[in-house]
């Protein structure tokens, strides 16, 4: 499913000038089926386990249809009212689903992306520390996303100045380092926990950031991207334990929840500071709704002005799927990984680089990184087959990453079938 | 067409729990009739001329259902090539058609929107200026969109601080005034100039700032976001003329060209600053292509990691609607307008607020902004009408925006009786 066009061969099949005249659709839909889809990577193929899954469904789809063809702009409440309150519902439906504190209720916003959302929480907290007069200092692990990075130098903040908190063997923030940290600290700070890093699923302990974090001038921001919808299962719920003390928290429906990218959710427990960040007025937008203060303008809780209606295919997905449906997504996915890094874990030649958490399984040649190079390229050369690589403590790791919605036993079969031949 | 929901009146009639069980699609779509869509303002209702137009067309929903199917997620070339090449690629159809400078050949990105994009040009002349070792003075009219305030704010310089080029009585940034400015400038300078403000539709003078900034350490970005698309029609070319000295140029499909919001179409004369402003790259992204430096990681140009298939949608608009059907789209708006402009200009009690460009009418009641209170309440008090005002040198000013695919010489006859009934 990995495209094998080299670059510049899909442009090289692209008439170089645009037409005059209207094309039939078929000269269209043939084009798409001939030269851009076999120019893809097929993040829906059944044996894709790179990356995180990119989520996608049909009342996903069918509400990007309707999106499109209603036609409207979302920017403040007046000129859209539903799709405001809708996005606020649906969120709060999406909270009430994977049990997040009530100071969460009523304070959702869709983003494009958990980049996206992580800087408006960094933009939230600058200027709260700034109405203190206060410079804000950035703490994270060295495994938070890099998506912390790409905020801070958005913000003009030193990239470098980023407070890095030791991790444990298992790759998790460690609260008594931060403890420390933040006791040697006199300003006020911006700290990203994660809940299920990128790079091997690895979960910052939320309750001991809590505790540490209590009574200090910390804006303690969450990272759940992947795994904070696993939360849909009562029985995961633990990957979200710990938030009653953070002020924001985002997690990705457009990752393992079956609704097409863009739908990052963030929450706000207090939503005063992001809207003094990112509120411009201009007289052409000014109206009576947003005068009463009586709305919610997702303008000012975003980066850019315009917005879809994004909100849409979150609840097509919910209504057409149901929790119930969702839960028995993520089981599946969960009970598959479980079942390859048992395996992995029982072969003399392969360990788990890390505890396989929830649908990443990190796997390394007992060998070294040459072995585990080996393995990585056996599994890509197979066109069934796709995953990725990330490093832990210096040393190659494979990730596999279970969550496509055609993604069977069969495929994980397949997969382990490559991967212990190769070993 | 405005929506009569009072705040809250949409999320009352949606239950407060999320359905356990999926439910059937004639439930969901049912609701979408009953509660959604009169929740909505429906900007394409044909009378609809607030704000800007927010295109859209079959062929734009189409290419969203196909994005949402194919579901994948091109952050990098390698994660879905053709998504890459074909981003590119019609950027450069568009380059063409708009008949854009040949510097931002192959230097096309699609953002989300022109605040975004603006950002983004901000940050590349920041990293620029870092570079040299200096601080950035940004400058703009008074006129500029209100994203430069918000881009500004985000990027952490103060709001305050932007140096603000005096304008003419028509709006336009007085090219003279900015040499002034510029001569008594030492350091690095992001200037934004406009073609077709928001506020009346203003274009500052391309030619004469690009004399004036030339050997000065300007980055000149100039914001086309709503009329740049117009240049499709040859005898309206000029409204980009003298992009030949900018360093980043912006404006929207999703306005004036019939495809649905998100298509905001940036150029970038030289990438490497946008490039060296927003990588990030952790080991889990690293690829053979990226290594190569063949090919473009548009994650790199733009704020967010992931990004959605937006391309897409741009491609079949261009194929199925033809060169000649968006020309004759802009056309017949820009006729309309000037058909509404003689009229008002006509009229004994009304004034154009500022000279009709293209397809943007500002208009005043001679007796100042009491009157034109109320021609703005009476046209708003029709449901088959819907107009937005500004303030210009502090006097109120009713927009007529015109830009509907649907609006045709019957929807602004009937704007202009009623307007002129209430004059």
């Amino acid at each position: 499913m990995r495209s094998d066009v080299a670059p510049g061969d899909v442009r090289a099949q692209l008439p170089a000038q645009p037409p005059e005249e209207p094309e039939p659709l078929s000269a269209v839909l043939s084009d798409l089926d001939r030269v851009i889809v076999p120019g893809l990577t097929q993040w829906q193929h059944p044996g894709f386990f790179g990356y995180f899954p990119a989520g996608t469904s049909g009342p996903s789809a069918l509400a990007e249809l309707a999106t499109a063809g209603l036609g409207g702009q979302g920017m403040l409440w007046s000129t859209s009212p539903a799709a405001t309150e809708l996005e606020t519902h649906v969120l709060d439906w999406l909270a009430e689903l994977l049990g997040l504190p009530a100071r969460f209720r009523g304070r959702g916003v869709i983003q494009d992306t958990a980049s996206s959302a992580t800087l408006c929480a960094l933009l939230a907290a600058r200027e709260r520390a700034a109405a203190g007069g206060r410079e804000l200092t950035v703490m994270a692990s060295s495994e938070a996303h890099s998506a912390l990075d790409k905020a801070v130098a958005v913000a003009g903040l030193e990239r470098e100045a980023i407070v890095r908190v030791p991790v444990d063997a298992r790759q998790r923030l460690d609260p008594a380092a931060l403890a420390d940290l933040l006791a040697a600290q006199d300003g006020p700070v911006f700290l990203v926990a994660t809940a299920g890093t990128t790079s091997t699923g690895a979960f910052d302990p939320l309750d001991a950031i809590a505790a540490a974090v209590a009574d200090r001038d910390v804006w303690l921001h969450v990272d759940g991207a992947w795994a904070g919808t696993a939360a849909v299962c009562p029985e995961l719920r633990w990957v979200g334990e710990g938030l009653g003390a953070a002020d924001s928290y985002v997690t990705n429906p457009h990752k393992w929840l079956l609704t097409a990218i863009d739908c990052s959710a963030l929450w706000v427990a207090d939503p005063t500071w992001l809207e003094r960040a990112l509120t411009v007025t201009p007289e052409y937008l000014r109206n009576a709704a947003s005068d009463s203060g009586a709305v919610i303008d997702y303008r000012d809780w975003q980066i850019g002005l315009g917005r879809r209606f994004r909100a849409l295919k979150l609840w097509f997905v919910l209504r057409l799927i149901g929790a119930e449906g969702l839960r028995a997504h993520v089981r599946r996915h969960v009970a598959l990984a479980q079942r390859l890094a048992a395996r992995v874990d029982d072969h003399p030649r392969l360990h788990l680089a890390a505890p396989a958490e929830l649908a990443l399984v990190c796997v390394t040649h007992a060998e070294g990184d040459a072995a585990t190079q080996r393995l990585l390229e056996a599994i890509n050369a197979d066109p069934q087959l796709l995953v990725t690589h990330t490093r832990v403590d210096g040393r190659l790791v494979l990730r596999v990453a279970i969550g496509g919605a055609r993604t069977t036993e069969r495929h994980v079969d397949h997969l382990w079938q490559v991967l212990a031949r190769a070993a």
